[in-house]
């Protein structure tokens, strides 16, 4: 038998204990839980950025791994909490869009934890990623079944980052979903929704600047020339051989971006 | 059996290889060990900084679960390397004052790491994490009896940070432990020992600012409106919903707040 | 059995999905493997820091580990994958000198990774970590021959930062190699290849500072002075007690020091 994999993403940072607590009450309940970080450096309260590193990951990881993601503006209010089921794996999170850009690639099912059951008792209005998520992901890792935690719903956050719009004649607006450490820019455009890439007519448009050559590899790249390039999560991202692109346009995560094909 | 856990809690941050090296150790001495990060961001040499931490997570591990806290600006020097046995867990550490918390809060025996038969030879004068408590740690986790490091002391370093003091009619001095990823300004108040609270009228004055409203949650203030809530692990923290506290007060780790009561 | 270890070194950061991505896909193919980070914080495209940090911990871990070390400014171009064997372990990387500290060190074989039936397909042009480093890591933990990966090779890059030179009478230049995160400026200097260094007599000179204090703790020195101690790794450092030494003399990675001997 495998270990059974449990997955965190959290903006709570490293400095803190946070992490490490809730990894605690992880190994508590479930002792032969294999703990693997994805991130704990999203930026605080992003919940978009949440939704990418999620969304991002979770393919290259084996079928029943519980995937616990605490962006949480909300701990405390009446957001619910939930547990998503979807692509053979589990996801348990707030109900506030962190998990939108799963819905948008995979059949899903959504319950609500209404059961306390499984929660570590007293339940404190600060911090449920140690007294919520950790323990019913542990409980979902050491076999639970997820029907014993609350009721499916369908009334569920959906989150309204993960698709570009058409906003006119062979024009698309998308969003940054996205600045990597290496500055970059990872936009929303799936790179297979959008054939006509390959004739090499379009423009990419980010802040200030406009770009229209297409790259394959960063380091084919000629210095200081920004390229859009097929990341690999499948996103056009704009480029700069060793440079920070994000730098040179002065683009941010969540700013719009500009996708036109034809005659410019 | 459940696998042995070994949490490391240290100032060394995770851009050098000092942790994975003390990781090497222990997994070479404890090939079934679980290691746990606590948090590597500790402030430099930030004593109180690093008790805080263990403090805070070491509730949420089970029993046996061995604790390595390095934050050592006395390595090379005279102080001793100790390990302390309390609730059911073990510590080991420089003799420093880092695991003043926990001897505030439970009963415990501490012995002096004497026997360098643990230790990783030769000992070096500037590493004793991956020397001395990554391998006593290892030990510990395979196994061995604690009495075969050293004898017990009774005058090891208790620290001074852990205890608010009454400086007057209802008034308390305290200082603030830490401030967290969120910009929560953590104190050493501990709700529980101010029942007063409860009746809401207070004051908690911290820098320029005195704060007066008690919230529940975050998500429930105002915004722009400081309050203090009763954070995750008990203490009296000033928070500011989706805003750094710490920046609107100016305060840091290690300063004083006061706390008072009656008519104002 | 033990559990096979596989440690990780990047330039990926924290902030992005990169590094648990790649976790992901090791669990996929070897479950039982026990994933250690060494860092993911070497600066970006900084072969000869990543070539340190490996350098400095592959020693303290059990033969057969296997370290995976992805810093790569060349990804998608010609560069070749390579496996090493070296001191009973494995050690996958790109070919572009991460691994000439290890050569400098030790006795060794190295052979391009050929054969893609390991890689993760279709291989991106952009994140080798993923589709070639990791699954290479992952099957020889998991067991595979490295024989099956690719041929011997003898023509693989050294990287030139691992050794001073003689420079004149006396005098040898060497580079940093790391600022530490408590500001030790660690040297390309062998302590044990400079035996004059007992007599005492020595200038270490880096940036605008002269050096001639030989220090056995930091915790011995004086307030601001500087002084020269090996340190944890045998290499000649320029440290301050509690202080930054990189602060003060205005150093970074890859300047060069100059080590002279004799009357001054």
């Amino acid at each position: 038998m495998p270990k059974p994999i449990v997955t965190l993403t959290t903006d709570f940072g490293l400095s803190d204990h946070y992490v490490g607590t809730m990894k605690g009450v992880i190994l508590g309940i479930c002792p032969q839980a294999q703990i693997v970080d994805l991130s704990h450096e999203v930026a605080e309260f992003a919940i978009a950025e949440g939704a990418y590193v999620i969304a991002q990951a979770y393919r290259y990881f084996p079928k029943r791994t519980v995937h616990v993601v605490v962006v949480d503006p909300g701990v405390g209010s009446a957001r619910r909490p939930i547990v998503a089921e979807a692509a053979g794996q589990f996801f348990v999170a707030p109900d506030n869009g962190v998990l939108g850009m799963i819905y948008a690639r995979e059949k899903y099912r959504v319950r609500a934890l209404t059961s306390d059951r499984y929660f570590l008792k007293p339940v404190s209005r600060t911090f449920h990623g140690r007294d919520i998520f950790a323990p019913t992901g542990a409980h979902l890792a050491a076999g639970a079944n997820p029907a014993r935690f609350g009721k499916r719903i369908d009334d569920f956050v959906q989150g309204d980052f993960a698709k570009p719009e058409c906003s006119g004649d062979q024009t698309w607006n998308g969003r940054i979903l996205r600045i990597d450490r290496f500055g970059n820019i990872v936009t929303n455009f799936l790179a297979r929704d959008f054939p006509a890439l390959a004739k090499g007519k379009f423009l990419l448009t980010a802040g200030p600047r406009r770009v229209s050559a297409m790259g394959h590899s960063y380091a084919e790249a000629k210095p200081g020339e920004l390229f859009v390039i097929e990341g690999s999560g499948g996103y056009l991202e704009i480029s700069l051989n060793q440079g920070s692109a994000a730098r040179v346009t002065g683009c941010s995560a969540g700013d719009s971006v500009v996708l036109s094909f034809g005659p410019q």
